[in-house]
């Protein structure tokens, strides 16, 4: 049988396809190379060889391979837990009417697939009005609960642009602004401290801050060390 | 505040950054072109224009768009439920000490693993043993509470391999064996039907014959329209 070990004494393998039996003969119709059709022990795998390393992202191939290995339980990292809020008073929620001048909430949607789709858990926080005592309070809040918080919007330069202060109170900003488009105006706005990630509210900007900036930071708190597409890029190539 | 709707009168947008408020009045240090900064309705999306049709996969930017059209529910097809059952009394469960000639059973891990990163729900149903009636009965009971079946090992023409037949009475042959590698000694194999899938047991064959085989057939089982690699690259050159 395919898979089978070798019997005692013999040192090649012809396919049964190319044979017939005859009675207590066998009539073999082609030839064979000494160890042809036989897989060598250790010839997959060496001993002490390593197949895997810390950081190593579970595909199917990794798991076909621990599980060919005999390894049931392997240590893993926790996904990690990421607060969404969008922030600012001209938002409307989904299924309520849009009035003059405001604008549909559609980034934190956006987001929260995105979150799901980079390994991590989404958790929608809402929409944080133009206040920064309650703003300051749901941030708090997401921060408790979750291992990182993204918030949308509200990076203009505007008066009633609360979130900068609120940040600043809650860590330390380490950058602010990348001149990169999309993000015409002032190019994007990315705010990052450890994990907090501040980003544009277009949300065609949104959506690409996100693989820019957050996807790779969401990825090492998974314990990923491939964090950039272009990583990934060269298991193919 | 950016984003905002043009105040009446009004037909382009200083950023506040290049000006200066002094008292009652504002100083401007940058000049702007008529329309300049200003974003008019429909420009994203126009009156009666189809921002995506039947089959689209719902990435991140998707249900960003459908969240900004104010569209809180899509109709979707449902993931198709996968079972996957390992064949041949060779066959060694993880956990257990692998006697002489026996193989350890990874392909069903690999195949969960593949189902689920294709969209599907895997359904574990274990390994079958060398026996034609409790074969057919795992096969049986499989179909009755899954949308598809995939069976792994059993393929060569031993004695022993009593899948084909099997298989053959559960549904009609569409295509068997395949001149492609992985897969050294007679090509690989895959047997297919509307839902029954065949593959052979060598770990790196199960994996690319799920790849290139099965994955776009549940994925065209789950209303995708595009089932290949290829489709997908399309999205990005």
């Amino acid at each position: 049988m395919t898979g089978a070990m070798m019997p005692e004494g013999a040192d090649a393998v012809v396919m049964q396809e190319v044979t017939q039996r005859d009675g207590d003969e066998v009539k073999i119709f082609e030839g064979v190379d000494k160890t042809g059709n036989v897989r060598f022990t250790g010839e997959s795998v060496a001993k002490e060889q390593q197949v895997m390393g810390k950081g190593k992202y579970l595909r199917p191939p990794e798991v076909s391979m621990l599980a060919s290995l005999n390894c049931p339980e392997v240590t893993v990292y926790r996904k990690p837990t990421v607060a969404i809020v969008s922030t600012g008073d001209e938002l409307t929620p989904l299924g309520e009417p849009l009035e003059p001048g405001k604008i549909r909430d559609s980034n934190r949607y956006g987001l929260y697939a995105q979150v799901e789709e980079a390994g991590g858990i989404p958790i929608d926080m809402g929409i944080a009005p133009d206040d920064e005592v309650e703003t300051e309070r749901i941030f708090r809040a997401a921060l408790a609960k979750a291992d990182a918080l993204i918030t949308s919007g509200g990076v203009s330069v505007g008066e009633h642009d609360v979130v900068k202060s609120v940040l600043a109170r809650l860590g330390k900003i380490n950058f602010w602004r990348v001149a990169m488009k999309p993000g015409k105006t002032a190019g994007l706005t990315a705010f990052r401290t450890e994990n907090l990630f501040w980003i544009a509210g277009n949300p065609v900007s949104s959506l690409v801050v996100f693989e820019l900036f957050v996807r790779p930071a969401l990825l090492k708190m998974a314990g990923h060390t491939e964090l950039l597409a272009s990583d990934l890029q060269s298991h193919f190539s």
